[in-house]
């Protein structure tokens, strides 16, 4: 039996530790195809690449590994893999394992996640990996086993239409991690400001600035889930639509002279 | 009474006749600040500033109305525009007309949709507006009603927590507009490819090109909507949950050194 196909990509970039420990996990479970952003692409979200061309780089290409560098947003890399190197749909996509958690809104900002959304929309399994923690030499030691068996598990039962998974680790601290949980996206927000500051030229310019905020404290969140110890496991819907809010809008009045005009 | 306070912006740029048209509709609901991207855009989804700092230039600054340049992207205009020029939050953020559908999937590419969902984010009502023609020059005359009539109902009823509106209106054709339809994103996706070209040096580059294509034939679409000529109006959530999948993934089996290392 042909081992699977695996696509990995993440937003930090081609030299990331996150992505290198990712990689070295995988190698067990497939023939590896990695293109990667060349620059870091945090906050990239579904951005797609379509005002200036993009290009690719190989960097490593042997029997069952490949390795590319990519202009682009993690999104470009995820189309650029599956239809100019691959030429045929991976039968997993894993992206990650990002710097930093993309729980609760996160998922919305993150390049990381975009990839993911990206392979559920081509109808291709795929799981995001984010580890609780931002530091460049963060340590990942804890995850593999996690990894490999939600890895598993998608590849022995595919996922749900329309559905990809949203995977974060808590930090790796003292205590051993729990378990897994299957939960929700945490309602939170992010309480921001701008840095503004003066050029040399005395014109302003803005940094982004910015504290995560949750004041959602039930137990069936990925907050909560991280926050106690476990591996949080989110199901994510590409159908965007408000299904439960539908009802509601539909009783509108909308006046003759527009909704019969 | 004071008016409403409205922040518009698009993903076109602050040029675009999309975004001049939605401007001239909206200035009869309220007190405007226009702060939208110096320059197009399109496809940068949920992207946030956070590599580079950003800047802004004042365009035109008299009682009730503010106009912006910036030089992120249509998020970081929704920032911007809260934090550093109105230092509050607006009543109501528009966004658009999009030169081009952001039906179905497109919702996830869509920079205009991503200020709106940054506006649900925020608690702060918002809708994006989107026209299913791509011209630049595309014509918006059909749109004006509907736009005063569904921003009218959304500055008087609010919207539901979490949940902000995806509008997208057919092409000017001979037919008139035959109303609103409430409907959900259609199961859709991009056939896509990439054009290979070679630059004067003989290096590869590549321009990601591509077809829409939706299946989905049920009657309760934004597609359906839109080939019937009718305005589609999509409630889009920003807890990306796939709820319908928690059943199911809960089943799945966790080997004991995993779910409780």
């Amino acid at each position: 039996m042909s081992k699977p196909k695996i696509l990995i990509t993440n937003d930090d970039g081609i030299s990331a530790p996150g992505l290198r420990y990712l990689i070295e996990v995988m190698k067990e479970l497939g023939d590896l195809v990695i293109i990667a952003p060349d620059k870091p692409q945090s906050g990239m979200a579904h951005a797609v690449t379509i005002q200036t061309p993009l290009r690719i780089h190989e960097i490593v290409n042997t029997p069952g590994y490949q390795e590319y560098s990519c202009s682009g947003t993690p999104v470009d890399c995820v189309k650029l893999g599956q239809k100019v190197i691959m030429k045929c749909n991976p039968d997993l996509i894993v992206s990650g394992i990002n710097h930093g958690s993309n729980s609760s809104i996160n998922v919305l900002y993150s390049g990381t996640m975009a990839a993911v959304i990206e392979g559920a929309m081509e109808d291709i399994p795929a799981i995001g990996f984010s580890l609780n923690d931002y530091a460049y030499h963060a340590d990942f030691s804890h995850c593999a086993p996690y990894i490999l068996t939600i890895s598993k598990q998608v590849l022995g039962n595919g996922l749900p239409d329309g559905v990809c998974l949203n995977v974060n680790f808590p930090e790796k601290n003292s205590s051993p991690i729990k378990g897994i949980k299957v939960v929700r996206q945490a309602k939170a927000f992010w309480d921001e400001s701008f840095d503004e500051r003066k050029d040399p030229h005395r014109r302003s310019y803005f940094w982004l600035q910015g504290e995560f905020v949750c004041k959602d404290t039930a137990d069936d969140t990925d907050q909560w889930a991280l926050k106690n110890n476990y591996v949080s496991l989110v199901p994510v819907s590409i159908d965007l639509t408000a299904h439960h809010a539908m009802k509601e809008i539909k009783k509108w009045d909308f006046p003759a002279n527009t909704s019969n005009q």
